[in-house]
């Protein structure tokens, strides 16, 4: 397949790498800016655009991976290609494509994807959808060459998805970030913690994470969490944020 | 050594195991509830006991794995003990111990301890306070055989430690349960966002959580914050949680 890649951040770097690993033909990186396609383009050997009127109208997939508010602009200016037009998004409707082109799809890898880290596009849940079967036969073609983990979704489902994603992912990783913000205000180091970490995670991979719940509030031990509200005095926003979980936590398992 | 291990939950589970396999000789466990100290007791090979008149004399090590609030009568009833009492809480004194028995300590194992899923303690960070030198140099060549990280950390800290715990413990637990409650209300599993939870977690064991944080609260994505809270709008304690952790993301990253 020669595909055209609309984007250079995140999800754009991890998608390309996977696509050219197994054996997909990248043959545009275009960024805004030139300097930010360039450093992916040349990491994949192929050409970096700045224009969008430099599209080249003859590729078989255009993989749109810009931010969310960007994605219907760059739709517009490919009304021309004869090729089938995705985005990334777990947020757009599919309609913001399929109104300006006409053949689109979804193709959303949930996972977080950081600069200098590697993952394993194998494990990684790809959710598609597609504006007709062939499309989406297409994008099913693709997507199990990549990973072993696809699912047809249409955009309801993965909007669930993509904001069940926040609380198990980014507001989990923010619950690190506090927690790292009480050890070094104590001069503890965050290594202490890693295993504690990795742990909870790894208790979820075959259970569900309400039958492993633990700590003060499943326990109802009233005791400790006044001794943790209290330790929080000076750090109210910690104390708001310690109530509603704790309270969420008593509400889940009564 | 010789140790009476008072307590049969999931702690002392784990760590009656861990002390024999690197050799050590519990001789008695101790429940209020004979049967679950019989459980325990004859996985170890060992005897059971019942009642805390019957706790040997002679042992060299008293290991106080029980619930934190029955931790101080247990202690009370070892004043006449010639060994080592020690407690495995994060959040009580050692001064409890000390008050009532010679020789005190504190062997707090920083994990998340289920019943029926295995854990090495290599890879667990054990935190020892004692009430003197040579009580902590014999608490540090007992951690030392069961782990690579071996702390000494005084009440104020280990109370420090134990309340971050909560919040990348028990309080990301919570947030897993929250997206499966979301997830489990489309008709979507688990399964799916299995993979990210993992990345998630294994994306801090390098790096430090606050140079990592993804999603939209971060990007000051108001657009989408704002979709997913009316997607909310029927759960109003996820609105809720939804809305106090974004602030705090937007607060900590501004």
């Amino acid at each position: 397949m020669k595909i055209v890649l609309l984007g250079s951040g995140n999800v754009a770097t991890h998608l390309a790498k996977a696509l050219m690993a197994v054996g997909e033909d990248v043959v545009q990186v275009y960024s805004q800016n030139l300097e930010h396609a360039k450093l992916l383009a040349n990491e994949l050997k192929t050409t970096a655009i700045d224009h969008l009127d430099e599209v080249s109208l003859t590729a078989d997939l255009y993989i749109i991976a810009v931010k969310d508010d960007a994605i219907e602009s760059v739709a517009k200016s490919l009304k021309n290609v004869s090729g089938l037009v995705v985005h990334t998004s777990g947020t757009t409707d599919l309609k913001i494509l399929s109104s300006n082109v006409k053949d689109a799809g979804v193709f959303y890898p949930l996972q977080t994807f950081s600069k200098n880290k590697a993952v394993s596009f194998k494990n990684i849940p790809i959710c598609l959808e597609a504006n007709s079967d062939d499309n989406l036969k297409r994008l099913k073609t693709l997507a199990n060459k990549l990973s072993n983990q696809v699912y047809e979704l249409d955009g309801e489902k993965r909007k669930v998805l993509h904001l069940a994603a926040v609380f198990a992912c980014n507001f989990t990783n923010h619950l690190y970030v506090l927690a790292n913000q009480l050890l070094e205000k104590n001069n503890l180091d965050f290594e202490i913690i890693r295993p504690l970490i990795a742990e909870t995670a790894d208790k979820v991979m075959e259970n569900l994470p309400e039958n492993v719940q633990t700590g003060p509030a499943i326990r109802k031990d009233e005791n400790t969490m006044n001794q943790h509200l209290n330790m929080l005095a000076d750090l109210p926003e910690l104390q708001e944020i310690y109530q509603t979980l704790s309270k969420s936590i008593k509400l889940t398992h009564k």
